[in-house]
C-alpha cells in the first residue's frame, strides 16, 4: 500500500485443511524461547505433553537473558522474611494495582500475589538463586549480588497505598542476571523432555474449519515447514518494540529510542492472533528506562525544561522515565552537588558525568538553557524545606533530603549513556524502551476474540500478551509475569 | 468469561453462503448517519448507486450534532481570505502534523489540507452557511456567530511550526453549529437519493468465502435482517467511548468522565471489522474538553497541584485538557484576579464560578490545598515577568500578559460544570471526552488488515477510522476528517 507502513509478512491464519502431511506433530508448540516460553515448555513437558518450542534465532534467551533479571515476587517470601520484612498478598496488589496502573488487570494481579511465595518456591526448585540480603537504595540494578531490593514500594505514592516491603527479587548474580535466569529456565524445560527447534520462525497459525488452532507454519532457512498441535499453540513471542509499523500505530511515543530487546520482538505472535480476530489491550504502554543514576537523582532533584521538579527522585526510577518520556518530552536533568556525587561510588556511576557545572544556580541555569532564574527558585524552595526534612511538594523521603550547595552540577539525561549491559552505540536519546500491550488473555492464557470468547487451543504469555499492567510498570514484573504466566498457559495448553 | 468485561453482543463476521434471501439489496450500506454517514452516503449517492443509510437510533445526527460544529478548513479559504488571512495547504499541514502528533497520519493530512478549500465550496454548495468574521480569542466555541476562530495557531509552540492563520470554520449558528451542519448534511444525502432506514442496529458483517464484505446483518425491533451491498460497506459507526470494556482495555485514562457521545458510540463497526482481521491505530487516544472557560485561562494561569504553571493559557483550549487529563489527573485549578474575571462577559462563563477567593496567594494556596508557598512563588514570577509583557517559561502571548493583583480567586477545573449544551447532570469530574482510535484505514477509506491489504469491500471513516489524528486533537478535525474522508469513502464504496 502506498504511504502505508508494512508490519510485515501476511500473518493471515491459513486452512489446516489444505495441509496433507505435516513436517512435524506434537501435543504443544511454544512459539518464543524466552522466559514465558521456557516456564510453558517446563508445565506442559511435565505433565506428559509432548513440547515443540521454536525460537527464530539460533538459541533460547530472548529479550529475557539481556535483562536484569529481577522478579518481582512478595507476600512474605523466605527472602522478605529473612531480611526481617513482613508482606501479604493483599499489599503487594494493592501496590500492584496503584503501580502498574491505570488499566492494571486486578483479576491477573490477584491470581500472581496469591501465588506468589509458590512461585518463588518454583523458581528456587528450578534452580534460581536468591540471596537474602536488601540492596536499600533506589536502583536500575543493584551493584551488589543482593537477593532483594525496593522497586518503589517504599516511596511516595505507594506508601499511602500498601504497607512496604521490598519485592525485588534478585537471582543471584553481578548486575544483570537475566542470562542466568535463562539457563536455569532452558535447562529446566529441557529437563522435562521440551525439544527445542531453533532458526524457525513462526509465519502463521494453522487454523481448522471450526476455527480451531491447530499448529503453526513456520520457516527454517527459507523452507516452509507445518507444525501440528495436537493440544494447543502457546505464543510468547514477546512484543512489539523492534516493529516501527506497529509502533507508529500504538505507542508512537515510543518511537525512536533505544529498544530492550533482542532484536526480535517484532510483534508477530500479536499479530497472528489478530488476523484471526484476537483482542489486545493496553498497545500503548511502554516501560521507560533512562539514562538517568538513581543514586545521583535520589540525592539531587530531577527538573524539566522549566526548571521544575515533577516527580519524587526517590520513587522506581522507571516511574521516572515514564514522567520523563511521556510528560516532559525527555527534557529532564538531574541537579546535585558534589557531595550527591561523591556520595555514589565510581562504578555506580554508568560513565554518567556532569554536562554543566557552574557556581551558581541561576549560571547553571543559564547553561541549562531553563529560562532565567527558574532553577534558583526550584533550587532555593527545595533547600528550604530539605533544610528541615521535609518535600512538601513531592514528598521524597527525609533520608535523601538534603541541602544543596554550591558548586551545582547538571545532568542531561538526554545525553546519557545506556546500561552497560545493552550493546552497541552507548549514546542513545537517554531512553531505552519496550512494550507492554499485547494480546488479551484469561489468567490461564486463553487469546479472548473480539467477544471476549477464547479462540480454540490458542493461549499467549510473556509480553506478546497483556499482563498484569494497564500503563505502568515495575521491573521484576515482565520476568514475574512471564514466567507465572507462562507455566499456566503452558499448564492449560496441555491439558486442552 | 469470568472477570473479563464484555465488549458486547458477538461481532463474530457471519458467511454469506448460509443466506438464501436478503431482507434488503442495495449497492452501498453505510453504517451510522452521523456527520461521516452523511458525507459518505452524499457521494456515494451522487454517483448513481443505491445507498442505504442505517442508524440505530431513530434519526440522524449521531454524536455530530451534539458538537459545536467547527470545521478545521483552510489553505486560503473564502472567510479566510475576507477576513484578511493568508494561508496555503502546506503551512496548514504543518500546523495540524504537529497538533494531532505524536502519530499523526501526514498522507491523510497532506491530503486534507490540498483539498480543503475544495472541501469548503462542497459544504457551502451543500448549504452550510459560514460568516466572514473572526472570533479573536481563545474558545470552546465563540459566544457569537463568527464564522472564523484561532484553534491554538496563534500561540505556541505552533507560531514557531507554522505561519499563523485561524482555521476553525463555524457554520453561522449562536453556540452549538453541529446540529444545524447535519441538518444540512443530511437533507443533502437524502435529496441525492440516500435512503435511511432508522433503529436498525448492524450487529455483523456479512462476508463472502473469499473474504470479501457483501453486508451486513442487522437487528430491528428484535427482528433480524439480512442486508445485501453489491459495492461496499462503510462503516461510519463512531468511536468508542460509550464502551467501557473498551475503554478499560485501550484508554483507561478515559475512564469515568462525561462522554461526548448520543449515547451509542460503543465501537461496533470498530469490533464488527476487528473480527474480520482489521487493524487498528492509535486506540488509547482521546479528546479532552474541560469545564475551563479559555477566557478566565487565557487572562490567569493555570496550574497544578503543586501549584505550578503546565502549559501556555493562551493555547486551544483541548491542549490544556490533554495535559490536564494525561499529565496531571486532572488536579488543575485557573487563578485569575477581578479583572481577568470581569473581562469575561457573564454569558461567556458558563456559570463557572471562583471555589476558592483569597487576600494574598498564599492564602489563596492553602484554600486549594498546595504545599505552602508554592502559589505565592509561581505568582510572583508570573507577575515579574508578566509587568515586562513576558513569559520566558511558557510564552503565552504578551496579549494576555498582565500581572495579577491581589484579591485573587481560583477555579477548580474538577468542580466545574459542562458546557451547556450537553443534557442531563451538569456536575462531571470536569473533563468530557471522545475517543480517536479506530480501524486503519487508506485515504480513501479502505478498511486494512493486519498485513496492510484492504479487506474487500470494507471502508470506514469519522471516528470509526483512525484518521488523521495521532495522539493529539484539534476542534474541528472530527467533523473535519468526517465529512472530508467520508466523502472519500462514499465514492471508493460506490465505484467498487
Amino acid at each position: 500500500m502506498t504511504g502505508i507502513p508494512s508490519t510485515g509478512r501476511s500473518v493471515t491464519p491459513r486452512s489446516a485443511t489444505e495441509i496433507r502431511q505435516y513436517d512435524l506433530e506434537t501435543d504443544v508448540v511454544i512459539v518464543g524461547y524466552g522466559c514465558a516460553g521456557a516456564a510453558a515448555a517446563f508445565e506442559a513437558a511435565t505433565t506428559g505433553a509432548e513440547v515443540v518450542v521454536l525460537d527464530r534465532t539460533s538459541g533460547p534467551g530472548g529479550a529475557s537473558a539481556m535483562s536484569g533479571g529481577e522478579i518481582y515476587l512478595g507476600g512474605g517470601t523466605p527472602i522478605q522474611r529473612a531480611c526481617g520484612f513482613e508482606d501479604s498478598p493483599e499489599q503487594m496488589a494493592a501496590f500492584l494495582r496503584s503501580a502498574l496502573g491505570p488499566g492494571a488487570d486486578a483479576e491477573k494481579i490477584a491470581r500472581y500475589c496469591a501465588d506468589s511465595v509458590e512461585h518463588y518456591h518454583w523458581l528456587v526448585a528450578r534452580g534460581v538463586p536468591f540471596k537474602p540480603s536488601l540492596w536499600d537504595a533506589p536502583a536500575w540494578v543493584p551493584p551488589t549480588d543482593d537477593g532483594l531490593m525496593w522497586l518503589g514500594e517504599s516511596s511516595r505514592p505507594f506508601t499511602e497505598i500498601a504497607a512496604p516491603a521490598p519485592r525485588g527479587h534478585r537471582p543471584t548474580a553481578h548486575d544483570f542476571g537475566g542470562k542466568l535466569l535463562m539457563e536455569v529456565l532452558v535447562a529446566a524445560a529441557e529437563t522435562a523432555g521440551a525439544m527445542a527447534h531453533f532458526d524457525t520462525t513462526a509465519t502463521n497459525l494453522l487454523v481448522a474449519e471450526d476455527g480451531t488452532v491447530v499448529g503453526v507454519a513456520a520457516r527454517r532457512y527459507g523452507r516452509e515447514q507445518t507444525i501440528l498441535a495436537r493440544r494447543g499453540v502457546v505464543l510468547t513471542t514477546g512484543g512489539f518494540v523492534d516493529n516501527d509499523a506497529m509502533l507508529a500505530a500504538h505507542a508512537p511515543r515510543l518511537r525512536g529510542h533505544t529498544k530492550v530487546s533482542a532484536g526480535t520482538d517484532d510483534g508477530s505472535g500479536i499479530r497472528m492472533a489478530q488476523a484471526l480476530g484476537a483482542a489486545v489491550r493496553h498497545m500503548s504502554a511502554g516501560q521507560v528506562g533512562i539514562s538517568l543514576i538513581p543514586g545521583f537523582a535520589a540525592r539531587g532533584m530531577v527538573v524539566n525544561d522549566r526548571g521544575q521538579r515533577f516527580v519524587n527522585e526517590d520513587t522506581y526510577p522507571g516511574r521516572i522515565g515514564q514522567a520523563a518520556l511521556f510528560r516532559q518530552e525527555m527534557n529532564v536533568w538531574v541537579v546535585l552537588d558534589e557531595e550527591g556525587y561523591e556520595a555514589v561510588p565510581e562504578p555506580q556511576r554508568w560513565g554518567v558525568r556532569p554536562t554543566h557545572v557552574a557556581e551558581t544556580a541561576d549560571e547553571l541555569g543559564e547553561l541549562m538553557g531553563l529560562p532565567p532564574g527558574a532553577l534558583t527558585a526550584t533550587v532555593s524552595r527545595y533547600n528550604e524545606f530539605a533544610s528541615r526534612g521535609i518535600d512538601p511538594d513531592f514528598h521524597k523521603a527525609e533520608r535523601w533530603l538534603r541541602p544543596l550547595t554550591a558548586p551545582l552540577a547538571a545532568i542531561d539525561v538526554k545525553a546519557g549513556v545506556r546500561p552497560p549491559a545493552e550493546s552497541g552505540d552507548r549514546r542513545g536519546t537517554g531512553a531505552s524502551v519496550f512494550t507492554l500491550g499485547g494480546l488479551h488473555t484469561t489468567v490461564d492464557g486463553e487469546v479472548l476474540d473480539l467477544n471476549g470468547d477464547p479462540i480454540p487451543r490458542l493461549y499467549a504469555a510473556g509480553r506478546a500478551a497483556s499482563g498484569l499492567h494497564g500503563e505502568g510498570y515495575i521491573s521484576g514484573t515482565s520476568l514475574g509475569d512471564g514466567t507465572f504466566f507462562g507455566r499456566l498457559a503452558g499448564r492449560a495448553a496441555a491439558r486442552t
